[in-house]
């Protein structure tokens, strides 16, 4: 039997349809904050799989540079390095595997590197590595130098030439100026010239070396393998999937340097002043890891915890935005007695999105990304997310709720508001775009649509993580300086002139 | 000054370096369950850019399928096709999209596939599409016919020639065989020949048609556009995409048509005897969708629920195996009052991995997606997933757990134990390798080192659904038949004659 | 010490600046005649790398279809199949040669393709093979049915399906039609039924059939391994490359089958009736193959004579066309008594050429090809080519040869005007746009822009090969048959309206 | 009717079967020479598509360099550089070409690059750019620096770094190094210190210098566009493709440099000595060039017929190596009056061949790229080559005319016997490599198994020429120097310890 249908269309709109076609770039959303780099490097006594151990390495440090990766093996005579664009996955495929295999390799370097908007290029991936008066180096860096500038400048006026805009390069020519000086002494003194938050693993065809700023701003961890080999990685979780144990952080303004029998020297090159990066825990680092003696998980939660405690609402459910939220949920639903649930699926095929976004489009990214889950429909929300940076994603992220049937949605976030730029390796958003620089608490809540809107709390977040930190993006306080400005709009504008 | 240090190195082993050079294809894990298809249909009045609404309503049903994907469009004159190996987005890349904008288009199908191992190749990738008595057909389909091996016999005997193994080549044959009757009728003449697990949705250059089976396995939802038109999807959350508004599902036994006109009309072809796939709530479809009424994350967290009650544990904490464990585990920490918390890290990258596996190398494939964060550490765990295939992934979970410091791991999973075959379009190993068909509950137990192992009951499964359900994986029953076993051995092996 | 300089620019126009970024298809010159198709087929009676040899063998047959490749090989047991749109080279990168080495493999077959505008398409490269009562076959095909459609129409009538518009698809459904028949019994029915221009090989998992049709129009070449081993390929050069000795033709409506045990048996099916195409000696065969007895290039260079004797002109050079002309125009040159010499470089890379063409830009793809040398200047000079088909190229270097300085340039082809389409695997233009079916010799020449143009006749044609040709091209004589003009028309419009 | 056919197989060995299934790089055989580079400079009064002008210009210069390709655009503001492995029409597809399609842009380089073995790296392609003391440059070269080593060494002790073995590096260090002196200025200073042969362009965002050797060892012409602008190209062809107009050569030891106003100066930096290698005419350049006002198809056709004066042979038929040994043979069979004919059959395909060698596999490389006709059947042979480098392959032509019936082989070679290295750019193999620095003549007629064998006289070459030529590799007297050999062979050490 044949019953004919035809219900009455609704005036739902077709997502911006006539925008489809646009290509997205996944991995340089303006509304994230971005580390820069993870760094590795590994030694051992007898010849290892190198560059398989590194790449596993890198593979547990993908999240902390999605835009390129790369490799420099070595076995005390032959260097090799592959490095390009992309995941690290996709970079080293069984070609590159294969000519990174080479016979009897026993130390490498490794770089995942999250590069700036403009700057995604090629010979920008890391590990640089150059022939000079100490023979062939290689290095790999995370963080920035806050007068490589001027330092450059200076080079340039000596006859240096550089090929890229890394602040890598500026480093690598400054140690290779002290001609006269052994390795370990030029890269001390080159620590000693450059300012700013840096992590560094460098490498020549014998021996490794890996530093940290003086106030230790990006983490560096020492592991050990059961063979006596040393290991160098930005987080914890990197060393266990090499199958090394856990020794300790590099500490601020540190040097170490494995030599060629395997022993491990140590200088304190700076003083020590130790301000890590907060946003390591609050949303770069690993859940799994623990920097500086701290777990960044549970620190998480206590983030929420302390939340919950200044900014209570009453509510039914507390809700993360996944995955980023999800620490901070667990504390804040802990510390209320409300219940945690996911109302918002993650697309786990979202990482690699493909389609568009004028500015209007914006909308039909998130929602590629994130769905509202029928578990909010006629509750009272509480939304618990890391940080706002632009605003535009948070705001589409409580329509989202709302169309679900969501009936208040109670915006709180983890880490205070974000105000000023980061010099030391994250890539925030130019002042004028971070929206917390430029509206009230009340005008960010508006503009998000959000029926109340509460942020964490500095002290909250120094109670939360429990030792010195680096607040300087929220605070305008930079533990270790920023760039003389003058130099530094002088230089931008120089850099907008190439797009090389 | 310099410090010499030289920490004893301890007995820990680099992890497998030997065999870390295999190629391992991260799609094929033999210890998960995998659906194999999910459709799409979409039919407009007027021209719309049908590609980029289907490429949308594909990447929402990514989840179903990530071997291949295709897309086929026509305008009413020209139809198109495009269809490749690889995930959604890597696919339909620009050149192909292109090629799928032709002008004035308003009606396709896709389909995102998950193909059984051995058999990835290419040109089994869908839609399928034929020129035919009936002019040029296009199908999409989801699920087994359970007879599809006779009536392919019967079609070869009669001079039919057939390209793939798939048995979609097997329905659009017997339609085109029926060369006298349209393409409504040929297709429930069809329909009632065929007996299993499906839902369908085919197109000529003017229609669209989509079918389920008389038990409805396989899911398949009527949305509507706000122009008027049809969409056809395995799950809702991909009309969403699409801007699509939901109408409802199509019946068991239904057979609905969009003609020329936009029109939709409907026969029942087959007896409704409804008996949906259980593991669309337990495990497959989005948290987000609703399937015949009952919404999946919430089925999912009655499961933990019912769980927590059937089999309680004294424990400190609740952890998911993310993400397939994430409802359960609510619910059982909710029921249970035991605190929720991830004590498994995922690393987002993992779904691309890349290294591996003889069977030794089991562990670094776990290591690679998984690891152990230190909030386990001196607790009693609860941890819940949502089923157990061969065991092997639980076991190495649990030793993580253990390794981070965790005192008692009980596991709790939220389905039956799997027993039996599915012959309805999962991709369930063979029955031998069904870990619970072949071991006591107790021997499970002591395979995967767990403390203690409950699964959920039948009567749960069913309590916490609520509907009528297929639970033929558990108990054998098969409510759509299946297949006669000689005809099936014997297939098989001429199957394994021939890599086409 | 500093000069300035400055000479006078003179109004050379860049070439057409506007056009450069057009895509331009290199294969695809309209311009040109193209062959459809090699066949090769390879029956050992011990294994051997039958994919590295049947890759070898279509290589040396390259030149008889760039667009697609495909082998398929076959141990008895298990069949593999590879193919895609490109070139040997391309298509059969390391990746498939390994999928190809199956163990014990014994026999294969291979297909080089040049397919028709429009529908260079994945799905259509050959091998084509399918499941049918007999068993899995793979068949490759060089040539056309004249009766395809009247067939397909039929078998469609009937039920069958067809995945590509490609007449091998009919033949095989034809084959498999006839399923009381053994294979090679349905196959002698199915070249009696079919009629047209045709060399086939085709394959089971144990033996290999080659046919020809009755006018032998496309050829086909039997080779013997030192091992007994049988090879099947369109042109002796496949032969020798693969280290198989020459053995005879196979005869204008001959089949033959190596059966399992290694013999060789003939069926003489259709009644020889030896027209095979003049297009062969005249362009397409290699210039080091011999077909049905007689040499290529020697015929070749005796074209060139009988042209001199028929056609000559007072002139001081004969520059060939390189390398179409090049044969003849050392025929000319010997016959004449004019010096024959490279007055045309041809840029080696030009088959790769990737930008342009507007019909504007046709100027800048003759000039990326080729390039006049300074030994026509003060020249009077015979411009030697093979043949005109749409004559815009031919004018193109005539302009090249007189802005070198050629004063006076005659053109001369070595066949006669190109007036009717082949329907027998040449892709000819359609009637209406060959220059020759449209225009006078005057008007050509003038269209050209020639002092003088000559073609060779027919007779001459005859004589220069010395035994029975087709020569349906020139004088509309189709002795193989032509297509119904009603039905082809039809089938036309159809398949426009599909770009499938 | 059947007949059953079972011809004695012979003992015909198929083709080295075991090693089919070996890699070739087709680009690097070892037994041809090699030219390293072609290098382009454009500069526009106006804005133009320089980038798309470029290509066309590579497209003409790809036979100076088929391992990477590079273009290198500015329009005074941006500057945007891409390069890569690869020949010009694969290194340049869309997406580059659109991201050097920068508005406005008016100026640019390009280079092809032929690398030598072992460092075929993407690194190592150019154009090479840097920022300096002196803005952003870029460079493209073809020759080599002599006393590159020395200067490097140098520039290393004074803290340069380099990232490449490139000499190219060490001549934009050594003109960064100048940091007082104007671009200009220090790129003549840098002239003054290199020793060798060498043609370069150089740029910066607003102009662009052209300079060659004081020996003028590697070709540079100027060319004029319509619109006043000017264009440096290694070979004239390329300024027809770009539609530009020959003016001159640049002069041995000129620098040329075109301002921002489009002023073209001239500096005389080096005392001119021209010695021009005679390996342009002899192999190198195009047909279609001219090169310090001598063409070089007529010059090659003059060395056949000096040789034919020098080493006559009674013989049949003259027999070109194609193409290399083409305009010699033309001009054999004329001063010898024997006749012309293409004896071998060039594969049109084999650039890219595939499969490969160990040194058994030799033979299979050419008859991938070779085949004899049948005119050589009962034929005394004259078979004509430019040159013999390492003996191998003229072995294995004389084998395959032997197999296909000449009588006698004579060989002919339009150049002296190859004794000592190139220095200048061109890859001659290793001394002890080339088979003339070794054997005798008569030794090496053996070798190749030819009845006779003879080469053009250093006296021919001159004659033919007409004018001063290098003839170092011939008679080893280097007119721009050799490198110290203590150094070089150190040097080569320390190469060999970097894959880098």
């Amino acid at each position: 039997m044949r019953n004919a249908e035809s219900p009455e269309p609704k005036a739902l709109k077709p997502v911006e349809l006539e925008a489809l076609s646009q290509p997205l770039s996944a991995s340089n959303d303006p509304d994230e904050l971005h580390e820069e780099c993870g760094v590795l490097g590994l030694w051992s006594p007898e010849p290892l799989p190198v560059a398989d151990l590194l790449q596993l390495g890198l593979f547990a440090l993908q999240h902390r540079g999605q835009e390129a990766a790369g490799i420099c093996v070595s076995n005390g005579k032959d260097l090799v390095i592959e490095k390009d664009l992309g995941l690290v996955t996709q970079v080293f495929d069984e070609a590159r595997m294969q000519r990174l295999r080479i016979p009897a390799a026993n130390l490498g370097i490794g770089h995942t590197r999250y590069s700036t908007t403009g700057s995604n290029l090629r010979f920008n991936a890391q590990p640089l590595n150059v022939r000079s008066s100490k023979g062939i180096l290689a290095i790999a860096h995370n963080g920035n130098f806050v007068n490589a500038l001027q330092i450059r400048q200076a080079l340039l006026e000596h006859g240096a030439v550089f090929q890229t805009t890394n602040d890598t390069e500026v480093m690598i020519n400054l140690i290779a100026r002290y001609a006269k000086l052994d390795l370990v002494e030029a890269t001390a003194r080159a620590m000693r010239e450059l300012t700013g938050g840096f992590s560094v693993v460098l490498m020549d065809r014998h021996t490794v070396l890996a530093l940290r700023d003086g106030n230790g701003v990006r983490p560096l961890v020492i592991g050990r393998l059961s063979n006596g080999g040393w290991v160098f990685a930005s987080e914890p979780p990197a060393l266990a999937l090499m199958g090394a144990e856990f020794v300790r952080d590099v500490r601020p303004g540190e040097l170490v340097w494995v030599d060629e029998a395997g022993g491990l020297s140590s200088w304190q090159v700076l003083e020590p002043c130790p301000t890590p990066c907060a946003f390591e825990w609050i949303y770069f680092a690993r859940a799994d890891a623990t920097l500086d003696g701290i777990a960044t998980h549970p620190a998480r939660i206590r983030m929420g915890e302390v939340l919950a405690r200044e900014a209570p609402v009453e509510a039914d459910l507390v809700v993360p935005v996944p995955d980023s939220g999800i620490g901070a949920a667990i504390g804040y639903s802990r510390a209320s007695g409300l219940p945690f649930d996911f109302g918002l699926h993650k697309n786990p095929y979202a990482g690699r999105t493909f389609i568009q976004p004028t500015q209007e489009m914006r909308d039909l990214k998130v929602r590629l990304k994130l769905a509202a889950t029928p578990v909010v429909a006629g509750k009272r929300v509480v939304l618990v997310d890391d940080s706002i940076v632009r605003g535009t994603t948070s705001g589409r992220i409580v329509q989202l709720l709302r169309e679900a049937g969501a009936t208040e949605v109670h915006v709180r976030i983890s880490s205070p508001p974000i105000k000023f730029p980061c010099y030391y390796g994250i890539d925030t958003a130019a002042r004028k775009e971070l929206v917390a620089s430029t509206h009230t608490l009340e005008q960010i809540r508006a503009l998000i649509g959000a029926d109340s809107l509460a942020f964490l709390s500095e002290a909250g977040v120094r109670e939360a993580i429990g030792g010195p930190v680096c607040l300087a993006c929220f605070n305008g306080q930079y533990p270790a300086g920023q760039p003389e400005e003058e130099v530094r709009k002088e230089a931008l504008e120089t850099e907008g002139a190439s797009a090389l």
